[in-house]
């Protein structure tokens, strides 16, 4: 007990969040003098950067994902907590769980990210869900494979029309990359699955509110992905503004465009956790944070990745990437270490490692500083960077497995619909009332 | 349109169910001239034979489960509707969807399989679900992995031994293979990942109401059986009957057994869709069918697998095992088309193709006739056959990659609790009321 009353005296780090910024910022802090505790409402770390590849099912859940715990185990002066943070009590240094109990700390880093933006439009989310977590991506996944089997269930072409139009609001990277890919899951790789829907009458949406796609990139680049889109059959609308999403489709000023399924990829808003740290939050509910990444008023509490507004030297903001993120928690981590020597802590100094976004097969858009370049070598570098930087070797090969799967044979690997990912028992939501001509569809 | 009217001329065979019964009758109508339609509510099938390691996050479910209409795709005879059943018509030769619209025909093959028995205790099945599904298969991981986590936060040794205990009740094949597969998992694969919790404290009690684990084998494979599990420190208890399941343990007699975690795997009950077919069922709700599988009175009524009492000449009751399953939808397909050729129907018979279970890694039985033997030998044959009758190409390649990172590693590729599984978001269920101690967890 003599060791464990010494350990006791070690500052204790709590880091909220298992995301890029909390998993990079306990990495960092492996060799400090500190205990760290990271508490997630989830057991994985997620590597969002595919996430849509599992709303595609084209990827598994546990490809893109791995238990924090597991990729912490090695570090001996680090725990992880299944557990759902309330609130933070900053002036008691303490986080409160939800279900009771709190955690004391002496640093604090928070970095519990973003959800969607509906822009005071929360109705919206039912009929267009957004994709940020694992379980955004079953929901969609079910979404997508759904539409597929009650168009095949729908007698009216109108309606089978309908169920096979998808609408994707937001041309960021990963409204383009879901855009990007459908097309040919669909005419390819579900071409001999059904009789009475036709795969390849898929029409795919994409529509974005400001001037073009991939408004972070080149005007060169944007216009680029734009040409790529089109080219597999994509109907991209800029400067165009979703009035309403309803059940049946979306409306666009006068337009109304008959789609079952429409996926949100537009905008942000800040985790409401945010509003416990008690300092004024920004537009979209971030954290205005100093220079060192600490709260205002609190030097012993960081705010790192997409709940962060971080301002560059320039008065640019740092974008809410994951490169960005993982900066962020290590930067904050050595903030830590140095306060703990008696140094001073120091303005967090952001490196842009370049943009890369993947348009359906063969075809990405890449920029590193003053270099952009597209096609296929900007498609085979994204292949390369996301498997390097996926967490945990054995996610590697079996993602490289169903990739090559996927680019030989134009199919879908994890194509299942289960109840539990449903909510509810699977049953036709277009009401089989006049049977489709089952009678039709023999070989003669 | 005279192509159609032609084509609607031939007779229609519906099947209710896509597992293996289902499936493997299909097939085999792939060239008879008839229309097909199968029935699933589901829109996958399932590989049951590998779903235990599904809920012990070896497997991911897109490895052990298929789309039924992908697998049938190249049938141009055949098309599948993802839909539930409610009723049969036999009079009006109809099949009544749930939620409306009925599905008419000329043949019926119903093949809709068995749920657990809870032996008049349903309200046993919360607290002790079964494994049939992928949806029971990603509650029973849920409740896996969230042991760990409970144990992890439980500040009370006794209440952490309790969430390190797993009952399973029931040592058929699903209850060995489940038992046998723990205690690696555990001790070897989550080693190093928990800082108050112990994963090497697991305990796997088995318990049977019947003399011996693995009841179809011969009593030297259960011997064997029996002898393998101590081996690996299960806790096997024969002659041993269940008399209450409650949340925080099983009770056996007198004795009150501790565990948070409880596996059924004892009983089947046939599917509730044989009472509409108008035939007596026997005692576990099966059709108890002719010789030719045909329903007594229906001679365009076939019922198959697990809904099936299908009597031997022997007098012995065909065991509800895949390989019957298969079999008898190949037959009953084949009397389809004797009956449209004018010609008698055939009695249907049951070829044994053995038996195979295994325990842990590197152990199983085997038997074939009076060829008994056991050990890592019967361990290569079972990983043999089941990559051979694994259904699709890419699962086989993706199940060999999960198993030789599981055997190599000793750890677990699909780790995952998302809250969709759980039907909420998870949370501590135990209250963190006094936190157990972080402070003492660093490096000293």
């Amino acid at each position: 007990m003599s060791a464990a009353l010494a350990a006791r005296a070690r500052p204790h780090v709590v880091i909220i969040g298992g995301g890029f910024g909390g998993l990079y910022a306990a990495r960092a802090l492996r060799n400090a003098p500190v205990t760290v505790t990271v508490l997630d409402r989830t057991n994985h770390h997620l590597f969002q950067p595919l996430l849509y590849q599992v709303a595609t099912a084209t990827l598994a859940p546990s490809d893109v994902a791995q238990p924090i715990r597991f990729l912490l185990r090695k570090q001996r002066n680090t725990s992880v907590l299944l557990a759902e943070v309330e609130r933070v009590d900053v002036t008691g240094r303490a986080v409160h769980l939800t279900g009771g109990g709190a955690v004391p700390y002496d640093y604090l880093i928070v970095a519990t990210g973003a959800r969607h933006s509906y822009f005071d439009r929360p109705e919206w989310e039912r009929d267009a869900p957004g994709l940020k977590t694992l379980d955004d991506a079953l929901e969609l996944r079910r979404r997508f494979l759904m539409a597929f089997e009650n168009a095949e269930q729908s007698g009216d072409p109108d309606e089978r029309q309908a169920w096979l139009t998808f609408v994707i609001v937001g041309a960021g990277p990963t409204g383009v990359e879901l855009a990007g890919i459908l097309p040919d899951i669909a005419k390819q790789g579900m071409r001999d699955d059904f009789r009475n829907a036709d795969p390849s009458a898929l029409r795919v949406i994409l529509l974005e509110g400001g001037p073009r796609v991939l408004p972070a990139y080149s005007e060169a680049s944007s216009a680029r992905a734009q040409a790529d889109l089109e080219a597999l059959g994509v109907d991209v609308r800029v400067r165009t503004l979703v009035t309403g999403v309803e059940p049946e489709g979306v409306r666009v000023g006068e337009e109304f465009i008959p789609a079952r399924t429409v996926f949100w990829s537009a905008g942000n808003v800040a985790s409401p956790l945010a509003r416990s740290l008690g300092v004024e939050l920004d537009r979209v509910g971030r954290v205005p944070v100093n220079e060192d990444l600490t709260v205002p008023g609190h030097p012993e509490v960081f705010v790192i990745g997409d709940l962060a507004a971080v301002r560059r030297k320039d008065g640019a903001m740092v974008p809410g990437v994951a490169p960005a993120a993982m900066q962020e928690g290590a930067w904050a981590a050595k903030n830590v270490v140095r306060a703990l020597r008696g140094d001073a802590m120091r303005p967090f100094r952001y490196r842009n490692k370049g943009e890369l976004a993947t348009i359906g097969r063969e075809r990405a858009v890449a920029e590193f500083g003053r270099l952009r370049f597209g096609g296929r070598v900007a498609w085979l570098l994204w292949l390369f960077v996301h498997i390097m930087y996926l967490a945990g070797f054995r996610n590697r090969i079996s993602v490289l497995v169903e990739w090559a799967y996927a680019y030989f044979t134009y199919r879908r690997g994890a194509r299942l619909i289960t109840s539990r990912e449903a909510g509810h028992l699977p049953e036709p939501s277009v009401r089989v009332r006049a049977l489709p001509p089952w009678g039709d569809r023999g070989r003669g």
